[in-house]
């Protein structure tokens, strides 16, 4: 049997963009679920490998206290490992101007803050009301702006969770997501990226949203989109993001992660597989298929489990 | 935490049917490749317990020699405890004019052969060229057709393998798959259902096939869908579908199955993961996603592994 299914054939769509743009969160949103402890020089070559099977955004760790999150402990480590990585960009999340100053320290030249469109995750995540983690975030938003002039000047991602289901409150109302995102970008932030960290949303739901925000003023173009495989729909909401125009989709290698604080939240889309329906529609990314696959394989063996990317599995023959 | 994650929030998609019709094959095309023996009584109540969950068709078993697929070798001994469900159809597998006659006299209404798009596969699966598998097929499908009158003649599918990608031959032409298409249709099967047998097939590649049929005078109404989620395709390639008009759709309670003779075939869609999405776009199914993922979880139970189905895994909390 020869190996001729290894790249899917393609076949473009209409209406649909050229390219996309894949931001790769396996080594922070995928590696901060860990329960054991990965090595930093581990992460440091997961990320040197990443940007070497063409990803151009691999967000690389968290500078939020260590005591939140222990299994990214060592930003300060990892990041100078691999912030020469040439034509690639490393953002970092950061929490609070604290965070924001390690980071910057470091030499981090794009940032994210983590907002929630939910009452209850914000308390959860945060332990502070939706508006009191946007007053944190304004003058983490402002001295990031503030930093560096022209090309070099820091990009700040917003990351909103809860963007269509709350495991607390159920279905969340498309006014009250779009009146986050509205005032993340009042506070500066570069561009958005709409997380369903509970894997429940649908493809209606996700062009409804879309549409909610071009109405208010948010153009597509500033929207990434995050979907979790909890239900099987990300790859199907995906979709419809890139039909309505989204060219930004954050995915994890091998489908790393998901939430520690959401139950519920398992599975982020897998980048392989979301590659694969890419290629397959024709959409650049810049990213070898192959590549990428033997590195979440080689990650899997690091993390002593397989991969749960079904293409990761399918074409290193690796048994579910 | 509520439980107000149990079910998706519909949220309309423009362009949609109102309504699909699930074609449940879990009991056939997922049980056939177990390894172990299932009892029949296991099997029946799978079968009433999925027609208790609303589906309306339920591919039962196969009527093909117990040589080649032990697993179902008790049809003569299963279909007639079934039967007799009201409101649900029964369709099984009738390879021959042999196997027509063991279904027929059973009471069987609903017959399906099974050709492949390629070469290769109709060697490897039926030992014959595709033209000699139509030439089988032929007075199957006419027998059937002339078995019954009206509302009770019996309707036949004519399942198409390998219709997008083929282990030995790579991407199969779409002019390859239209003419075997129109063939089965002009031996008189009543529908057809396209095979992703090894599931490589990729949104665009779906609607340029289905533009194709149209083309050549098969009408959308006439096709049903059947993908493999081996590349974790299954659910995009379903939207698009959906998006060209499609309105049957196949698929496994809890994922269970695949294609014993491609290796690389693993995973039938999931038809909780597919409900769930129907649901969010408001499409009606007649399905209770609860009972239906109740019985999933039920058969991984018997089968004594837990589902692939990432809806089965997250609605009743088993750990993948």
């Amino acid at each position: 049997m020869s190996d001729t299914t290894g790249l899917p054939m393609a076949v473009p769509a209409e209406g649909l963009p050229p390219r996309v743009r894949i931001h790769e969160v396996g080594p922070r949103d995928g590696l901060q679920n860990e329960k054991g402890a990965v090595p930093t020089e581990v992460k440091a070559e997961f990320i040197r490998r990443l940007a070497g099977a063409g990803l151009t955004t691999v967000e690389a760790t968290s500078f939020v206290h260590p005591k939140w999150v222990p299994q990214l402990a060592d930003a300060e480590q990892l990041f100078p490992q691999v912030r020469d990585l040439a034509g690639v960009h490393l953002p970092v999340l950061v929490p609070n101007e604290r965070g924001l100053d390690r980071a910057l320290a470091l030499g981090a030249r794009r940032v994210a803050v983590f907002a929630s469109a939910t009452e209850s995750f914000a308390k959860a995540n945060l332990n502070r009301t939706v508006d009191e983690a946007l007053a944190m975030f304004a003058p983490v938003v402002a001295r990031a702006k503030a930093t560096g002039t022209g090309a070099d000047q820091v990009h700040v991602r917003g990351y909103l969770s809860m963007c269509f289901g709350d495991p607390w409150e159920g279905p969340v109302p498309i006014p009250q997501v779009v009146r986050v995102c509205r005032a993340l970008l009042d506070l500066g932030c570069d561009e958005l990226s709409l997380g369903d960290t509970i894997g429940v949303a649908t493809p209606g739901h996700v062009r409804a949203l879309l549409t909610a925000l071009n109405d208010q003023g948010v153009p597509t173009d500033r929207v990434g989109v995050h979907f979790h495989d909890t239900y099987g729909q990300a790859l199907a909401n995906t979709l419809a993001a890139l039909q309505h125009g989204v060219t930004t989709v954050d995915a994890s290698a091998g489908g790393l992660g998901g939430c520690p604080y959401a139950k519920s939240a398992t599975g982020n889309l897998a980048t392989e597989d979301l590659v694969w329906m890419l290629h397959g529609l024709g959409i650049e990314t810049g990213v070898d298929l192959g590549r990428l696959t033997a590195t979440s394989a080689w990650m899997a063996d690091r993390l002593g489990r397989p991969s749960p990317s079904r293409t990761v599995r399918a074409l290193s023959h690796q048994e579910p």
